[in-house]
């Protein structure tokens, strides 16, 4: 065991703990069952983690490679991932007990700062072909896709290196103003990222 | 009572649990103590929002405006945004604890994606007495202040006319790709955003 393997678990169950709450969100504001199975997916994969990480930060002390208190504090802030992550499925558990919220409540949500959309990759898209990588689509727009549908198949938590294609389905958070730009260059109404 | 301050109340929630998440990984990142009491401050705000939403909620279904099934999945979204800030709580508690992080677990969280950030606001940068909407730093830049330090005064949680001051230090959150170029902005050296 090394010290990077723990710090490496550390920062995968914040992203994915983070992640699952914008698919949470999202699955309630589009009423999207495969989004919100898909977070119970992840809280099952958090739990492993999290286990991982307190025995390598239990060995770490034992090795001395770490602290007590150092090592306290790496199994505490796993397990505040972990409470982000239960706090998310109980998010994904609203959309899947197929109560249907009330319409002003998804709007009030979209109505915040930050936003979250789906879009369809039109044909005269300039995204179409391009790796998130190659467009900088966050740095540009604002705009993170935190998941896309292409055909039957979902691909949660996009990196650099994925290629957007023609239909695919992006679902996106990001700044109110950042929003309707972004949807017009996913449309191809706007060729200018 | 009207639906509609139930759901102002769900979004607000929301809203302040997540830049809780953010303010306390800052906290820790730059062992920050006022950050991380601030995220104190936001717990026990989120406490007494998260109970006026809950009467607000039974009330309404009291007055016919809400159904069952639609007021308790209201109370388990506030439910879940206070597990969310509790869990923020916890974070913030590392930082207080006084235990000192290893420099490599700091370095973890900032090679992930999404970066955090803190600048000084140079006084040749653009953005001095521009207000945050006037330069939609986060749609340009990808980038959100998430909180400014102005001499001993915090802002927390700036919004859309929140002008920035020369001297102000900036904390942000983003893309790894945006970063330096809204680092390059604040400080002055590049003039374009």
């Amino acid at each position: 065991m090394s010290e990077k393997e723990a710090e490496a678990l550390l920062l995968e169950l914040k992203e994915k703990a983070e992640l699952m709450v914008d698919l949470a969100y999202s699955s309630v504001i589009y009423d999207n069952k495969d989004l919100a199975r898909e977070v119970y997916e992840l809280e099952n994969f958090i739990d492993v983690l999290n286990e991982e990480l307190q025995k390598l930060a239990i060995k770490d002390v034992k090795g001395g490679e770490l602290e007590v208190n150092e090592a306290l504090a790496i199994i505490q802030l796993g397990a505040c991932s972990e409470a982000i992550a239960d706090a998310a499925r109980d998010i994904a558990d609203v959309e899947l007990r197929d109560v249907e919220l009330h319409p002003v409540i998804k709007e009030s949500v979209l109505e915040s700062e930050e936003v979250f959309v789906r879009v369809k990759v039109g044909e005269n898209s300039v995204l179409k072909g391009k790796t998130l990588g190659d467009i900088k689509l966050a740095s540009q727009t604002g705009m993170w896709v935190i998941a896309i549908k292409r055909g039957n198949k979902w691909i949660y938590d996009p990196r650099k290196n994925t290629r957007i294609e023609e239909g695919d389905i992006l679902f996106a958070k990001g700044p109110r103003e950042g929003m309707e730009h972004f949807m017009a260059i996913a449309e191809g109404k706007e060729k200018e990222i």
